[in-house]
């Protein structure tokens, strides 16, 4: 009997625990579900006999290295900032561990040690990071094998609400955490090279500067530029690339929209607003126009804005109830993030017969023999529920794929590892293709941003 | 004899030395002036039999120490985050300290210390902050004690290049730090009250909302926001105040072109730059530009910018220079601010035969007796010449006199103090007039933000 100790129950992990659930009897498995609230963790069981519940606190020392202990690997579905302290443990009871997240410098360090004790630490393999790690070293390995040199590589994903669902003028709702949308792209300038030019763009024109996708079926896309894409060129080996691009993927007119409120300020999320609690949404709107004894706060919002009088935009703002004098923020001591998020929450929060949708779009662009090629992968995949959205499944299937590879030792290499060997995403696209998780390639002349150089 | 340690000969010293050794015989002081540059500290003795000149380190404990055991009182002309530990040895060795800095937090715990000692500590009494703080106290006092009601305060000030060396189209050279020039406005959104409605504005916008100021004799000029305006309300007591706004002074229409700067994000600090040091100033700006196979930097930043063919906003980048490709940047490891920083440095550099100008302006509304009233006090202020320019008299006679008057027992109130009392303020302003500083105040019905209300 192998005990996987899955650490936090939230809605990510519902695909990974049915999955490994599934797979309990021939693989003789049992799950330890672990998480702050126990009644979250129990709900997750699903009364399977192989599935135990535990409360389970993160912060708590004991409970921890106990939990940790009797595990053979570990998940840790924790937010980010979580990871290293199971980490850590992990290294002193010799398990592996997987996360989906982002590997951090804290995690890195434990490297050598993870190598010494022979240990794997999977980090980033659920979507993005993950999937797309995954999806895009089998076409940049295809290509190399083939004796072609890589010139281009770009790459898109976003969270999205599912065509059947989509019934907002934004074609947007929240499908992960709203916070992480609010505070998207803070932090420093996006970084990227397009054909051998670094480019730099500041957080106020990210929302402005984006790029047009089209998927067959689904129609068009936009694409805003993610904080660092160059930081990739080395992982994925693409030192000499020419364009190297990674970016945030939403229906068309979201972008242009959002910056609305990046324009006003109402993203930041670095000082509290005098009286948040008492104050209405039209007076959030207010404090972020110039004061007039006697001008609307619409007609502010449109000069400032320099919005016309029958533009969509202004619906979309609508749509929000921004300018009701009526409704209150009911926050105390907020930012104006927390505030915008509590708006949007209103609006945007996906109903129990709503499904999301995951869209992931790679460009790949190559010289073989003279000629120059460009390679379109494109995946999409549609929610079932509100349990087992497609954000669930995407996430939680790589983990949970990724962690019986490890425990039947087909995923060997010791260390802090990312999902970009052969060993790794040969097996988990596979099997991610037989769950409907499917990219499908096209193979073109080169398009690039320049073509006839 | 008494003996004044001044701390740090740079060129806001100028005035504030001379003052001194003119004070010299009759007040019986001896002068050391200490600098990390021992040349730059003997210049600035001016050979004078009562100075003298020594190098000083303020990280070497023991120079630092020793110096400060030897003086009665200390001044410290340091960069701000440098007077803490002088600030600490006064304390140690009893000796009173002047600074026309920001008290920091660090000095602010030192209040108690200073206290118990019967130490002057007396903080911001420079220019802004200095004399803003003593100007305003000075009619805030007089309309409370006329019985009058406070409105609102609205303060601004410059440093701008005098008239007759005003010879560039942004109406703009660097008279303090280009360093400081550069990163204005950033880390944290503009906070102020407008009749009593709390407003808050991005870094982004700053320089899109401006306010006109007229001074007769010197035309009109336009002020952006400064950082946090709301915390002068208690210091200054106007906690009831329904407006309450800093800003920064510029010529009209130097904000709609620095904000070309701030858009397309030149004056981050936060990052490298890839090969800045082989990069051309052209390549600078197309750094922050969409790529294209064609299209000009000069075409792409137009319709980026939306800066129209005849726009005068245009010939003022020209006139830096900003698309010139044989132009080199020449700095390694260099942020955008940096190199933004050198590109303005070779065309707003004072010349040797320029000068400078300061420009001070408040506004009071208050109610007495019923009626609304305004005051409007402005000041202009002009260089001598590069050593005595307006923003070293204005900045160091202040300082000097506090000096004297702390030295002579006619400012005594021990503590951490800002030049906000009138034992303070008075004396100073009037001996500032007689050396050309002068507040020409004006009363008129009140126009405030909402006249009518």
């Amino acid at each position: 009997m192998r005990t996987i100790l899955i650490i936090g129950a939230g809605r990510s992990s519902s695909s990974l625990i049915q999955y490994l659930l599934n797979k309990s009897d021939v693989e003789n498995l049992q799950l330890i579900i672990a998480d702050i609230s126990l009644e979250f963790a129990q709900k997750k069981t699903n009364n399977h006999p192989k599935a135990t519940a535990i409360s389970f606190d993160v912060f708590d020392k004991n409970e921890r290295k106990l939990a940790i202990q009797k595990a053979t690997i570990v998940i840790s579905m924790l937010p980010a900032h979580l990871h290293i302290e199971v980490a850590r443990d992990c290294i002193a009871y010799k398990k592996h561990l997987v996360t989906a997240s982002y590997s951090s410098d804290a995690m890195q360090e434990l490297d050598a040690l993870a190598k010494e004790n022979n240990l794997v630490f999977m980090n980033e393999i659920g979507l993005d990071p993950g999937i797309d790690h995954m999806s895009a070293m089998k076409v940049i390995d295809d290509i190399r094998s083939k004796g072609g040199k890589m010139l281009l590589f770009e790459s898109f994903c976003g969270g999205l609400v599912a065509p059947e669902s989509d019934n907002n003028l934004w074609n947007y709702k929240f499908t992960w955490s709203p916070r992480n949308v609010v505070l998207a792209g803070q932090g420093g300038a996006a970084k990227f090279i397009q054909e051998g030019t670094y480019k730099y763009i500041p957080y106020w024109n990210l929302f402005r500067r984006t790029e047009f996708l089209n998927v067959e079926g689904y129609g068009r896309f936009e694409a805003y530029s993610n904080r660092d894409s160059l930081k990739y060129m080395t992982i994925y080996g693409l030192d000499d690339v020419l364009t190297m691009y990674r970016g945030t993927i939403r229906r068309v007119g979201f972008s242009k929209a959002w910056n609305v409120f990046v324009q006003l300020g109402m993203t930041d999320d670095s000082y509290i607003m005098e009286d948040s609690e008492n104050m209405s949404y039209r007076q959030f709107v207010n404090s972020f126009l110039p004061y007039h004894p006697t001008d609307s706060v619409e007609i502010k919002m449109r000069l400032i804005l320099k919005i016309d009088q029958d533009d969509i935009m202004w619906d979309k703002l609508l749509e929000l109830n921004l300018f009701d004098p009526n409704k209150k923020v009911g926050l105390q001591q907020a930012t104006p993030a927390q505030i915008l998020e509590k708006i949007l929450t209103d609006s945007w929060t996906l109903q129990p017969n709503e499904k999301d949708m995951i869209v992931m779009y790679h460009k790949f662009g190559y010289e073989l023999e003279g000629i120059k090629y460009q390679i379109d992968s494109k995946m999409v995949c549609l929610g079932e529920d509100q349990t087992y959205t497609a954000m669930s499944k995407t996430v939680g299937l790589p983990v949970a794929m990724a962690t019986l590879l490890i425990l039947n030792g087909k995923i060997t290499n010791p260390g802090v590892q990312l999902p970009i060997r052969k060993e790794v995403y040969q097996p988990i696209l596979k099997e991610l293709q037989e769950c409907g998780v499917v990219f499908s390639e096209e193979q073109m002349p080169y398009l690039g941003y320049n073509p006839d150089k």
